[in-house]
């Protein structure tokens, strides 16, 4: 067996005799019956998901998936295809966004070149990026395929490989993802997996006019009708229309599911990869914690098929892991909660009246 | 002139042009336009308020109002009134959810007995309970006035002086309440203000049943048609129908403003006294930083009088300032977005093309 199958198999489902000694405790704080909501669920799930009533999430790491796509070529982006090497030397120096909110988290950034067009050899042979490249970009999906079967195994083996790295020092992990154009085959994933309309799912990404959006769902539908991804072959859906950052997100997803350790999935293409990985392995689905509902119109339809609700709507559209650097606030307040608020009976408060 | 009306010349709106400098730089941010959404409008509020392009926001403190309500006898809530003092044993002592997220945001937490039916010497006198007790909880509304004009301006008074005590400490405020049933004099609060149906506004608090909800709603038409506030006089209606947490929270909302300090309100009983304070001074409404969306339905009515968007909704429904709590993150978010993420000049990346 390969490192993606192995991995497959060691996925159990979150543990249930967790959740329900989470939730007799939850049952009995001090405040009105599940006041905190859906902070509640979420300390839940953290139990169920890490086996425990004091779920370790001190130790933070965000992995931002960088990798570009040939589909760039047919003007879906506001921005050229430089912008994604360009921001990685931003993430490496601290100046972008993802910088400043995961120093605030107290989160670790990791950044994994996964098919960026350009040379990074400076910054990995200098360890300040993980290099997993596969190729320098995809090819244009409005012409062919991504990448190969054989690619797309690497791609979602490489994600499994940075998880296994971190996981050692890692409790709570997060995606993230640098790829100029990669709006455009998230939305041809969620297009190909859910069968919906690709005009209901596409949406502006950078910030494109609506010329530009109109091109952009020809695009999209021309990649459907031209590669014709197989909705019950996830690894088809990855090769034909994916993207190489697309698919190391799906398998840290993969991973962190394996190692049973939370991971807070970003935007809307991060959601593309952890959609990936639900495909592959539904029992992976239930070790994501949803972010962000972004601007994105696919991102809804995302999180319905995984059956995952978003923690924060503060209509983001950066990407980068930004959404997880600030949900990770809200796994912290969980887990206090859970570990840090008395019961009635521990702080003598009276009960509600029967 | 007495201290609220000082107070009330003293409050100017905030400043635009520290907002248009604030977007000077925002708009040049490396990162697609806008693309943190929400939090980048906060990031202007924050720069408004306060006057700076580096708003403070490290000291945080929550106020948490507490007081008692005569309307309890009515049998709106599940809870007996001896809650309210038991509760603040567990807020001083560390273990109430408010404790725990406090803790978590860096946020001092400060007790105030505005009018609590119980004794609270001993912790007064040891300075972990503020002391600005007006009564022994509310009259009942029901069957007349809440309190005296008198006593809803020393309210609001108190509710300032604590805000200028803590102000050379603090950089941001945050507001709590404590009071069991006081979801129902905040339901009459913005019924009394907005004139809509009480049947609209009006939850389930702390979660009674159907058939109790059927009573709290005739509980509050009943004291609005009996008191018969009058909606343009705002010291009125919190005399009538209010309580003294919420004249308090009123009172430390104007406080903050006059101060030009931001003041994260909490949910629906904060929410009514930052109405109150909205409504002696519309431009106090815009030093309010509306934390989230809570269970109460009312809410959703408090939030658009206020021309406010909450930041959060995670169906919470505690008060105590947990809400805030939560929120504070997103604030220390938007300052770091202004503060510490590069423009594409400063880190030579490639702009749109045009």
């Amino acid at each position: 067996m390969n490192l993606l199958e192995t991995t497959l198999t060691r996925i159990v489902p979150p543990d249930d005799a967790w959740r329900t000694k989470a939730r007799q405790r939850l049952d009995q704080l001090i405040m009105p019956h599940w006041a905190l909501g859906r902070l509640m669920d979420l300390a839940l799930d953290l139990a169920g998901m890490t086996r425990s009533m004091n779920p370790p999430v001190a130790r933070k790491t965000i992995i931002t998936m960088a990798g570009d796509h040939g589909v760039a070529a047919e003007g879906v982006s506001k921005y050229p295809q430089e912008v994604t090497a360009q921001m990685i030397h931003g993430f490496v120096s601290g100046m972008a966004g993802i910088s400043a909110l995961a120093r605030l988290a107290g989160a670790r950034v990791v950044v994994v070149d996964m098919g960026v067009a350009a040379d990074l050899a400076s910054l990995t042979k200098a360890g300040k990026v993980v290099d997993k490249k596969i190729a320098r970009g995809t090819a244009n999906i409005a012409a062919g395929p991504a990448m190969s079967r054989e690619n797309a195994i690497r791609s979602l083996e490489a994600g499994i490989e940075v998880v296994d790295d971190l996981a050692a020092s890692t409790d709570v992990f997060g995606t993230g993802d640098m790829g100029i154009a990669n709006t455009t085959p998230s939305t041809a994933v969620v297009a190909a997996l859910t069968g919906l309309p690709v005009a209901d799912l596409t949406g502006r990404g950078t910030g494109i006019d609506d010329g530009q959006l109109a091109r952009k769902i020809v695009v999209v539908e021309k990649a459907l009708a031209l590669n014709r991804p197989d909705p019950r072959d996830a690894l088809d859906v990855l090769a034909k229309v994916g993207g190489y950052e697309i698919g190391g997100i799906a398998g840290a997803v993969l991973g962190a599911a394996a190692r049973q350790k939370p991971i807070v999935v970003d935007g809307f293409i991060s959601t593309a990869g952890a959609l990936l990985a639900h495909a592959l392995c539904p029992a992976a689905g239930r070790y994501i914690i949803a972010a962000h509902r972004s601007a994105e119109p696919g991102h809804r339809a995302m999180h319905a098929r995984l059956g995952a609700e978003p923690l924060l709507d503060l209509g983001l559209r950066l990407g980068e892991g930004t959404g997880a650097a600030l949900a990770m606030n809200l796994v912290d307040a969980a887990q206090r909660i859970l570990t840090e608020v008395a019961t009635f009976e521990e702080a003598h408060v009276s009960k509600a009246e029967a």
